[in-house]
């Protein structure tokens, strides 16, 4: 479970974008952290270029950036970027055939699974992980099929409390069939180079702000981009004292992380 | 993955017990495998003493014993282990009052789950493995609960495939709960130690007959006792030229074994 190089490079003096995860970051399910919404009012009015970086895969980015948007985050379409329409595009590219096992309302966007599959892909299907879906994924995958994985996240911050992301059936599918997935969303670094190509920034040069220690600041510094972890969202005790995984910075919220932003620029 | 003592010790000349799995190598579903029924009868006739150890957790032992009698075996109650029994024997010798996420078919068996949880105790639940079940195990344990699991297999045979077995949902809940789980079940030691403590054999004069080279094999051969594996049920080709579980002999069927085991004695 570690990265590479997990040892952060440190915060530019004055970074030339900003990379931001969306969930328990900016919100938890359908409520805006407190100040976030008038954080990133005055992060967008700095002029620095945003990225959202989510590995969410339970609802499609139109649903994703309505939902923030009827929060009150000033956010468009164009600035994020979702796992699935990362996952949608490495298929196009290679031309993947597969078998998905995802949530339903992310069918649409992501495509129908091909009756002849050459790959199995997993999204958080969340309720539709049944016993019958996921044995369905290990058959193929025990006929010698890849596995692609949308994200291996291991929980996420839901109203109610710490709920189990696909990272658990990422891991069992993994235990039980002997393979080792392929993932799209973060960790993997070219999600986060993706993201530096679109902007044109170096990863020296950018910040990730994240509640996960080890997709988020852990995939940042893997990537060479520092990161830093706010103590909202999935947020544990203990993440800010990691022996491995070092933030480049811990602040209480994303409204505290902005204050840092702008007075360092 | 890998046990701590994986070589085999020597198949001892003359055998004074035998530990059976029973799924895969007696029977696969509810078909007996060619020539098991009779194979048992000679080995029986032969005054060896038997013991069937079993993982199957997704019903009760007197519906196991039922099964294996209609399909013609001749076995009784006192014979079989399961790991589900084992289990119940743990909970009360230690006084846990666990959580269950079980099969409903073997709930009246190991009993109701306690509303102050002490534990978490996982059986194969199969088709009960509900995204809901598995987040509340989930979120007990990361309130530090520890996790006891029945079984860790990878899969097993049934009569249409390979299909998903416990071991998926163990590995899973490992991930996102950052834990580690106690087997009570194959390959624990404890397990066969029981068997052998019964019937006042020691290790090395015993053999262990099974299908898994990992749980079964690698089991018996950290509790020195030789494993024999047999080519059906969940085996597959590469099975029987592992490089670190090496079974003290691999046959084609539990009828091959028990002509090979009668000849020596």
């Amino acid at each position: 479970m570690s990265l590479p190089t997990p040892l952060s490079t440190p915060l530019p003096t004055s970074p030339k974008a900003v990379l931001i995860d969306l969930a328990g970051v900016l919100h938890t399910g359908d409520q805006a952290l407190p100040g976030a919404v008038d954080a990133l009012r005055r992060l967008r009015d700095s002029g620095l270029p945003l990225r959202f970086l989510t590995n969410t895969t339970r609802s499609p980015s139109s649903t994703i950036i309505a939902k923030l948007q009827a929060m009150g985050f000033d956010i468009h379409g164009g600035e994020v970027q979702t796992a699935v329409l990362a996952t949608k595009k490495l298929v196009q590219m290679r031309g993947l055939k597969p078998h998905y096992l995802v949530h339903p309302d992310i069918a649409e966007e992501i495509g129908p699974s091909s009756p002849t599959p050459d790959a199995v892909v997993l999204g958080d299907a969340g309720p539709y992980f049944s016993y019958d879906a996921l044995n369905t994924a290990f058959r193929l995958l025990m006929q010698g099929l890849p596995l692609v994985v949308m994200a291996r996240n291991r929980y996420f911050m839901e109203a109610d409390g710490l709920s189990l992301d696909m990272g658990a059936y990422v891991a069992g599918l993994e235990y039980s069939a002997g393979v080792k997935a392929e993932v799209v969303g973060k960790p993997a670094q070219p999600f986060f180079a993706t993201a530096l190509a679109d902007l044109g920034v170096a990863a020296e040069d950018a910040v990730l702000i994240g509640d996960d220690l080890m997709d988020d600041i852990g995939g940042a510094h893997a990537a060479g981009i520092p990161g830093i972890l706010v103590r909202t969202g999935k947020f544990r005790p203990g993440d800010d004292t990691h022996l491995d995984i070092r933030p480049a910075l811990v602040a209480d919220d994303f409204a505290a992380v902005v204050d840092i932003l702008l007075a360092q620029s």
